[in-house]
C-alpha cells in the first residue's frame, strides 16, 4: 500500500501515522481521509502494533480543510466518483469517516500535535485515547468563522473531554487558542518542548507495550468508550461480566497473574488477530457502513 | 413587553437579562419565571442578538425561592391559576422551566455571576453556555438543607459540568462556597474582582459577535447540547452531515472561507430568524411544552 | 451479623466500613464481597446512619483480588456453591455486584483510600459520592497486566469521572500512579497527610448529618446519580418535578424553611426507612437481581 498524503511506519511495535502535506501544512483532503482510514485498519490487522502514534510532517499538526476548492469547498463534501456514502440522505462528513474510525480503533491511540490543529486537524484527535501537545501547537474550532457546524461527531465528543462550558466557549468563539488553554482547559494531557514531544508520546506507547496483554488493552479501549456511550453502569457490568468469563482462564490471564506473582515480566501469549473473544463491544457498531 | 422582575436590554448585539429584584437579593418568583422564559423567546426571534448575558441587579446575583410565603413555600410550587403544567402527573418545577428553555436558546448564553447564587440561583445557570464570576459571588445547592431536592433539572446538568463527585459533595452537604471553590470545581470558568466581571463578559459576547455566523452559532449550540445527551458519536455524526450538507454551500459557508482566503473579516448574510436550516437539532424536544 | 473481612460500626451517625484482612492487604475475596454487600444493605436500613466512610485496615485500603489461588484466580470468578447468578449467559463480576449495591446506596459515600487501592481495590470505590486520600495511597487500574480487563462497571464509571482520556491512559498502561497523580486527574477530591484523612472523611460526614435532611439526601443522591445516566434533562426534569410535588409541602420541607427563616438549626422529623416518596428514582433498577 502506498500513500500519497500520510506516512506509515512500524517500529518497536508502535505504528505512526504522519499526516503529511507538509506544504499545505498537513491540510486534510479526501485522499487524506481514505488513507488514514486505511491505516487504521493496516495497525488494527498487524500484531506487531501495540499502539498508533499520530503526528504532522513539518510545522503544522493539520490546518484543518483543504480551501484551494475556494468558497465554495464546503458546498461539495462527500467523495466525488465514490458510491454514495449516505446518512440521513445527506453525504457523509468526511471527517467523521476519519474520527469513528479511530473511535473503533483496538490499538490505542495517542496523538502528538506537534503545531497548528485547525478545524478537522482537531476534532479528528478527539476519539484518540491521550492527546499530548508541542509548546508550538494551536488549536481553533473555527467552524462558526467559516459558516459552518463543528463536525466530526465533534459535539458528541468534545464536550466529554473538555466539558460543555469550555466546549460551547471555542465552539461559540472559534477562537484559535495555545497549547498552555489547551492543557487547562483539559484538551491535552500534557505540553512538551517541542524536541521532547515525540519521546513522550513513544514512551507512552512502550509503557503500554511492554507491560500489558494486548487482547486486554483492545478489549479495554473498546469497552471504556462504549461505556462512555452505554445508557447505565449496569449496561457496563453485563459487558464486562462476559469479558471476565471469556479472559479470566485464558492464557494472557493465566501468565499476567503467574507473572505477578512471581514478580517477573509477562510474557503474553493471545494475540488480537487471532484471540479477540466475541464478547468485546463492537462500540456502536457503524451503522453507516464505513 | 413591559418586564417587572427582571430587566432585558439590547445593546451592541447583546441582549442583557437582569434579575431585579435588589430589594430581595433578586429571588425568584413565578413572575420571574414567566419572564425569564418571555425574555429568551424575545432573543432567539431578533435577529440583532448574538449572545445573552444574565447577571442580577445589586449585591445578588440571585439568592433562590423568595421563602417570604414561609414553610410552605415549596407546597405549592407550579403556577397558581394557570391551565396546568403537569409532568408524570405532578405540576413541573418551575426552575426547571427556566432551565429547560435557557437549554434550547439559540443565542450562546453567558452568565455573569455577580454575588450570591443559591438554590434555584443556582441552578437556573447551569445551561448557560459559559459562567464567569466577581469575587463576591458565592454559591450553594442548598436543596437538602431545606428538606427538598436539586431541582431544575440539575441533577442532569450538574454532575455533567462538575463531575458527579463534585457535583454530590455539594449537592450533599448544601454548604455554601466561595467563588475560589466554584472556580477550582469547575462550575464557572472565570472569577474577576467585582467590577472588570460584566466587562468581561461583554467582551466574551463581542468576540462571539464579531468573528462568526450567527446560524452557525444557533447549529453548534444546539449540535454540542443535544450532542452532549446523544447516545452516541454515531447520532453526531448524522446529525453534523446533515447540517454541513445544509451548511456547506449556503451564503455564509461562501462568505466564510473567502474572507479567510482573503484575509479579511467576513460579513454573514444569514440570519436566524430566516436562515435556520432544518437539520438544526430541537434538541431534545420539550415533551412538556414549555 | 458477624462480619469476618470487614468491620461495620456506626458512631455520630456515620457508619465505618473497614476492609480488613491487612495481614493480606486487605485483598478482595468472595467473602469479602458478600459482607459489603451486607453492610450497605445494614446502612440504608439504619436511620441512624447518615453516611457513610469505607477505610481500609493497616497500611493498605485494598491490594485487589486475592490471587493466592494463583494463575487461574480469574478462571472461576463467581461464588462457588452460590444459586448462579447470570449475566447475558455469564457469571456476574463479584466487583461488579459490590460497585452497583454502593450506586443504589440511601446515604452518602465517602471513600477514605488510606494506601494502595489497585485492581477491584479501585474500581470499587467509582461509584463512592466522595474520594479522599492519604499521600501514602496508590493507584493501579492494573487489569490489562493481568490479562483481564476494567470489571465493576467501570468502564461506566471511569471516564464519567475522570474523562476518557485520563480514564484510557491509566486503563491502557496499567501503571501504578501516586496519590499527587489521582489528585491531578481527579480520581480523588483531595490528598492528606496519612493522620488527616480520617478525620477529613469524619468531618464531611459530619458536615452531611448535622445540616440536611436525610430523606434529601436520599433522593438527591438517587437524582444526581440516575441523572449522569438519563438520556436527556427532560427525564430529570420529570423526575424532580415529582419529588418537588412529593416533598415540598412535607414536613422536613416546612422545617427546613421555617428554620432557615428563624436562622436556628433545622431538625428534620422525616426519615429514610419511613418518609422516603415514592418518586426517589429506582437507579436504574438492578436487573440482575442483586
Amino acid at each position: 500500500m502506498a500513500f500519497t498524503e500520510i506516512g506509515y511506519q512500524v517500529a518497536d511495535r508502535v505504528a505512526t501515522v504522519t499526516l503529511r502535506r507538509p506544504e499545505r501544512l498537513n491540510a486534510f483532503t479526501l485522499t487524506m481521509r481514505a488513507e488514514l482510514i486505511e491505516a487504521f485498519d493496516l495497525a488494527d490487522a498487524d500484531d506487531d502494533v501495540r499502539a498508533v502514534v499520530v503526528t504532522g510532517a513539518g510545522r503544522a499538526f493539520c490546518a484543518g480543510a483543504d480551501l484551494s476548492g475556494g468558497g465554495d469547498t464546503f458546498g461539495h463534501h462527500g467523495e466525488p466518483g465514490e458510491r454514495p456514502e449516505l446518512v440521513n440522505g445527506a453525504p457523509r462528513d468526511g471527517g467523521g469517516t476519519v474520527a469513528l474510525r479511530i473511535a473503533r480503533s483496538l490499538k490505542p491511540v495517542i496523538g502528538a500535535i506537534n503545531g497548528p490543529a485547525v478545524g478537522v486537524g482537531v476534532t479528528m484527535t478527539l476519539p484518540m485515547d491521550v492527546r499530548l501537545a508541542s509548546e508550538t501547537a494551536r488549536f481553533g474550532f473555527v467552524f462558526a468563522r467559516r459558516g459552518i457546524v463543528t463536525e466530526a461527531a465533534s459535539s458528541w465528543f468534545l464536550p466529554r473531554i473538555v466539558g460543555i462550558a469550555q466546549a460551547m466557549e471555542w465552539a461559540a468563539t472559534g477562537r484559535i487558542f495555545p497549547a498552555s488553554e489547551a492543557l487547562e482547559g483539559r484538551l491535552v494531557s500534557r505540553v512538551y518542548p517541542a524536541d521532547e514531544l515525540l519521546p513522550a508520546a513513544y514512551a507512552l506507547a512502550r509503557e503500554i507495550a511492554e507491560n500489558t496483554s494486548a487482547v486486554s488493552v483492545a478489549a479495554v479501549r473498546r469497552l471504556m468508550w462504549s461505556g462512555l456511550s452505554a445508557a447505565s453502569p449496569w449496561e457496563a457490568h453485563a459487558a464486562d461480566s462476559r469479558l471476565m468469563t471469556e479472559l479470566g482462564g485464558a492464557p494472557d490471564a493465566v501468565e499476567g497473574v503467574t507473572a505477578f506473582l512471581e514478580k517477573r515480566p509477562a510474557r503474553f501469549p493471545m494475540t488480537v488477530s487471532q484471540d479477540l473473544p466475541p464478547g468485546v463491544p463492537s462500540w456502536p457498531g457503524d451503522p453507516y457502513g464505513v
